[in-house]
């Protein structure tokens, strides 16, 4: 039989990190490409004492159908946390979503109609164009430089495109690693609110910051209820958990809700509890800091050594924290043939052209430094450095010809 | 700020049983009224068991995120599982999803286009119609007799309508209890195959058969492609877990799992361990066994006591497994106002009209006798009884007038 598929699922493709991954799980592989935390740092010990108690105190419960707004203990735990983020939440500000991915396709639900139009930075974290794909939306990219977004480039953006919603990384951005300056931040929220305009704020990564400090979120200025704020467990305690939560005012969590109702009824109970748990009994801080102190020995390992190896030409960013960093490669160079050299050579990453939103971009590459020890990534550079170099020389060689 | 949700949004209900629930755990209720099954038959012990070998010796995968497929472990034991369902399935057929309810939500996804016609029975699954809405579908309802569907009546509509999708729960179907014949499924599926029509089969309550015997799913038969089944533990191991699953022919489970990596990346890692360790370490049929004896019991408990106390003029379905019964009610009747004198006296039930796509049926109501004792059960329809008996004068009273 012949199937007809949707309009949306000719737009969608398929995520090509997650493809990628599938496929480097050999041990002789050195991986830039995933996104993964480092497995090493989980706590497990903490999640397993968590588990036990919740089960045995509350078996029944942890176990059964709940609310689609989440367990109201984990509620009040993140309305806490998001108070400690400088925003001002209340436990019936928090909506409890299967990671924070699943918030973002929500928010794309619960406000896309087909032909409406996404602003994105550009580039941007490639599952949410997948989303606001989903939704038949046109997603056009705003401009940005070091400090993010570049507000005159966004009022320009608005004014032409009459754009519905904003989605942007603040912090440690998803693939560069740049964080939006405070003064941005006030400009991209009046801005907003000026114009109507709804800012998805998605913030995996805030609480990985290893230098400089931490600037508050735009949700912590919204007093107009034009802020969706997101985050997630997934960097911080576990990604397997699939625990997110999406903060906004009243009227668009009850409309969240409902769409998260047809979603999925409900995220895991017992994830929920687990966490709520662990947040509870364990020392979460004093582990937000091993993980801070390692990714900072990681990203130095790994920003030293391409300082060291790569070839003149290459350029990088200088994250303050966060997982990624972003390569800019000299004219010539396209990364997705860079990658299919790689690979051969046994590392990846991933090519740049994904992550925006008209697929330019071929002149880039995303590395990722959490998931792998400063001996690896050492390696890892090596390894990618010579694979430029390489290339480079190659691309001499012809444009000499 | 005024913010514009999308057209859906419109469109979409909350879902009123999910309503009624949160404000029902009082413990001077007895309520018929969720689709929740029994807490006190959850296999704690097993789950705790599971969930501390899953922790100690695979922690970090456990927790790690993982393919948007699904863990590799589950899906071979739920193709093992397919098979004693006669379904011959490869694991590579089966998609792990966040309950099934995401399953029918990523068949809206990957099938449905504005505008597009479903099929369903009538009156069907509440949450399965707010699916259908998100994507902006047409839902037509098919007549159903005490053996299902009307194969004659669902070649009027596939002719008359054109339809995409024929959505439908063969056994023991929620809210009615009704199961699809055998004839009449071989039917069914010879219509869509011969019209193109894709068959989305839901099956979460199969494993609860107390009477009569087994009939393959419509899957069984499924030489074509034509249908994607679904299935959950919700119903047999727990629903907190929030561990559903899809079978269907590689073509569209490529799809659905281009649409799932965009709704939440993967389901809960650990989840899916759990059940996958649950299953290997513990007796899961004894444990299903136990289960179909105890809701025999109730159903029992619910049937008798409907025959002994409603009035004359009601009558029930008499379903040989699944959670609920379905009760019509007498000309005159309104569950909708029913339910209100019902709540005073602190038995709830589900009014049947959401489950009609056309929001007619107000003459019926949804019991269900999953979730409480048989002493309970005794009690809460004596009391439904005795509204039903004064609503019942009542209207015998003023038909008199």
């Amino acid at each position: 039989m012949s199937v007809q598929f949707a309009r949306r699922m000719c737009q969608m493709r398929p995520n090509t990190i997650r493809e990628i991954l599938k496929v480097t799980e050999r041990p002789d592989v050195i991986s830039f490409a995933g996104g993964l935390p480092a497995p090493e740092l989980f706590p497990v010990a903490g999640i397993l004492a968590a588990t036990e108690r919740v089960l045995r105190e509350t078996g029944s419960q942890a176990l059964q159908y709940s609310p689609t707004e989440g367990f109201s203990g984990l509620r009040e735990s993140l309305a806490e946390e998001m108070r400690r983020r400088h925003v001002a939440a209340a436990p019936e500000d928090v909506l409890i979503t299967t990671g924070s991915q699943q918030a973002i396709d929500l928010a794309g639900k619960v406000f896309l109609d087909a032909g409406d139009c996404v602003l994105t930075e550009n580039p941007t974290y490639l599952a949410a164009l997948h989303c606001f794909e989903a939704y038949e939306a046109r997603v056009v990219a705003v401009p940005m430089d070091e400090h993010g977004l570049i507000p005159e480039a966004l009022a320009d953006c608005i004014a032409r495109e009459k754009p519905k919603l904003l989605y942007t990384v603040a912090n440690f951005q998803n693939p560069t690693g740049i964080t939006l300056s405070a003064e941005r931040r006030a400009a991209v929220y009046s801005l907003a609110v000026r114009h109507g305009l709804l800012v998805v704020e998605d913030d995996p990564y805030g609480e990985l910051r290893y230098a400089g400090s931490a600037i508050p979120p735009i949700k912590s200025l919204d007093t107009e209820g034009a802020v969706i704020y997101l985050s997630t467990v997934s960097k911080t305690i576990t990604p397997g958990l699939r625990v997110g939560w999406a903060v906004a005012n009243r009227e668009i969590l009850r409309k969240l809700v409902i769409a998260k109702q047809a979603a999925d009824l409900h995220s895991s109970s017992l994830d929920q509890r687990i966490v709520h748990r662990y947040l509870l009994d364990c020392d979460h801080e004093a582990h937000v800091k091993r993980i801070r102190l390692a990714y900072r020995e990681r990203y130095s390992a790994m920003d030293r050594c391409l300082q060291e190896h790569m070839p003149a030409g290459f350029s990088w960013t200088h994250p303050e924290g966060g997982m990624f960093l972003w390569v800019s490669c000299p004219a010539g160079i396209d990364t997705n043939e860079l990658m299919r050299e790689a690979m051969q050579q046994k590392v990846l990453f991933v090519p740049g052209q994904d992550f925006f939103p008209d697929a330019s971009g071929h002149r880039f590459m995303r590395l990722n430094f959490s998931n792998a020890s400063p001996e690896r990534i050492r390696q890892g550079v090596h390894r990618l450095a010579e694979v430029c170099r390489t290339a480079l020389s190659v691309e001499v060689a012809s444009a000499n010809k």
